[in-house]
């Protein structure tokens, strides 16, 4: 194969937002299919804050990406050739493909599966993929919504978030209440998804505002991005109430500097539980989820909006927009 | 009745310690029985920590002290007399008696509750009282120990900590560390208690000696102090680790000095929890706890010290060696 394969790979580790000197460009010839293996070509990469985490050099999930290595990345692709009968040729394929125009599968259980014919690709990474399953169970799982229940839901314009929301609308909820970054991204919550309400936290108190449209206190509270609305949330919190620790991309990209939680003391006055979760854990009901799911989107109860970045060498920017706000819904990169 | 009854009163919010400008002792004719009533001479009271969150104006899980009132504090007492038979003279009440030296029942549910004759008053103040039901119930049902688990306390040569870390042991805990604030406290818990070590946190650096002490992990951090001990221990939890949110001593005399957790991030890579409760929620299950518990300190297997303050007026004193360190054990007035 002659083809050459573009590759980011990570040149340092990344203090704040990421840019051409934490991730360099580099061409190598595009790999070839060995026995046992399949060449993957991709075509989507999907955006999640979670890879931010992984340019760190600090223990989590999952280990660093180390310095020189192809940015760990989830992805859609096709394979162009295969030595492998799990993945024919032609076959679309999920997978943990990193940031590169080909990937190697070299048969290792649970690296790629195999993607079912006619399903739109920005639906299999948000909605049925990671984001999707993490919504669904984060909140029903570890939130445990309650017929009539309040749910706020942090960065609740993102991809998970904003799935989040009609979810827990779809399970009874009585007021589902968003919080996002600006009035265009919360009337697209209220009037487009459903949401009871919504805050901008750039121009309102959240504290306050919590205060106002959860006058009985949060039941559940999704949160996305740690910090001080966390904190807001943690202090309005009802009795019993869930916190659903999902992400807190406000911290990933300076943890220092985040003033750290003081209302923590609620979870006693309130009898109430902070939890974390990870979807690594759940990969055994993914079918499960993904069915309801399907049955939502196809009842036309659960929408999904994506934003699209063209062309891998923009992987990084679609990355920040996460952290400044930039994207309404799933950012996805089209190869 | 010709009695005189000596109350503390609160007269001004506190913003640190309590001394004599914030809690005032006044004198009134000692209250009378009219029907359905009965008097309490007060002889024990029970000092928690709870007391000082109770005289801030801040919602919590009772109402405030009202200013002018007395202290709200659990104690004991004996009936001198009566028109209730629910409580005939000479009995030996426990009840939420306040700093004074009578105390009124006026026949509300649940508001004293007689005590079998020949107990010991430390130990109905300490281990089979309010105490021992708070480290049993978080321990056991929040922490949910499992047979050689790493259980780390805060607090630990408190009246709750020094029970949590021996019924730790006693539910087959592998490694059971102890956080107090002296080399004695230390000593104590090792020697006398049975903890496997100890930590001071005013000479030690408490990140790196639970790194040390716990190379596995934390799987329950019973926490009583809140503040930075709190986002150590978060930091060194081990997998599916449970925090149990008990108190925040750290915070109580001022809560915006407090630096805030930095660490919550740990719950969502770890998938852990972090719940509080109150002993409120368990008040049926009292009989279940002082059951196992009498069984317990009978075989030998359960310690319970006691450090005691004379004289009613030195109340205030008693609460504030909560915030200095200056008990080991159980602190008790006795008047």
């Amino acid at each position: 194969m002659s083809e050459q394969n573009r590759r980011l790979v990570l040149a340092q580790r990344p203090t704040g937002m990421v840019d051409d000197t934490i991730v360099r460009l580099e061409t190598e010839d595009a790999p070839e299919a060995k026995t046992g293996q399949a060449v993957v070509r991709v075509t989507h990469l999907s955006i999640d804050p979670t890879i931010r985490t992984w340019m760190d050099d600090a223990p989590g999930y999952l280990p660093p990406i180390e310095i020189g290595a192809v940015v760990r990345s989830g992805g859609l692709g096709t394979v162009v050739s295969s030595q492998n009968d799990d993945f024919p040729v032609g076959a679309t394929v999920f997978g943990m493909l990193g940031w590169q125009d080909y990937a190697l599968l070299d048969g290792t259980p649970g690296e790629g599966q195999v993607v079912p014919d006619g399903m739109d690709p920005t639906a299999v990474l948000s909605v049925f993929g990671v984001t999707g399953m993490t919504a669904y169970f984060g909140l029903l799982d570890i939130g445990e919504p309650k017929e009539g229940a309040t749910v706020v839901v942090s960065g609740a314009a993102g991809a998970t978030g904003s799935v989040v929301g009609q979810i827990a609308k779809i399970k009874g909820a009585a007021n589902v209440v968003g919080i996002a970054g600006s009035d265009e991204k919360c009337a697209w919550l209220v009037d487009e998804l459903g949401f009871d309400a919504a805050i901008n936290y750039k121009t309102e108190n959240v504290a306050k505002r919590l205060h106002e449209l959860c006058p009985e206190g949060i039941d559940i509270y999704f949160d996305n991005v740690g910090g001080e609305i966390l904190d807001a949330a943690l202090g309005q919190l009802a009795m019993k109430g869930r916190v659903v620790c999902c992400g807190a991309i406000s911290a990933y990209n300076d943890r220092e500097a985040s003033p750290g939680l003081q209302n923590y003391f609620t979870l006693i006055t309130k009898r109430a539980r902070m939890e974390g979760f990870l979807i690594l854990d759940y990969v055994d009901r993914f079918g499960e989820a993904q069915g309801e799911l399907f049955g939502w989107v196809l009842e036309g109860k659960l929408k999904h909006a994506v934003h699209v970045v063209e062309g891998l060498e923009h992987a990084p920017d679609g990355l920040n927009l996460l952290f400044t706000g930039g994207n309404t819904g799933k950012v996805i990169v089209e190869l």
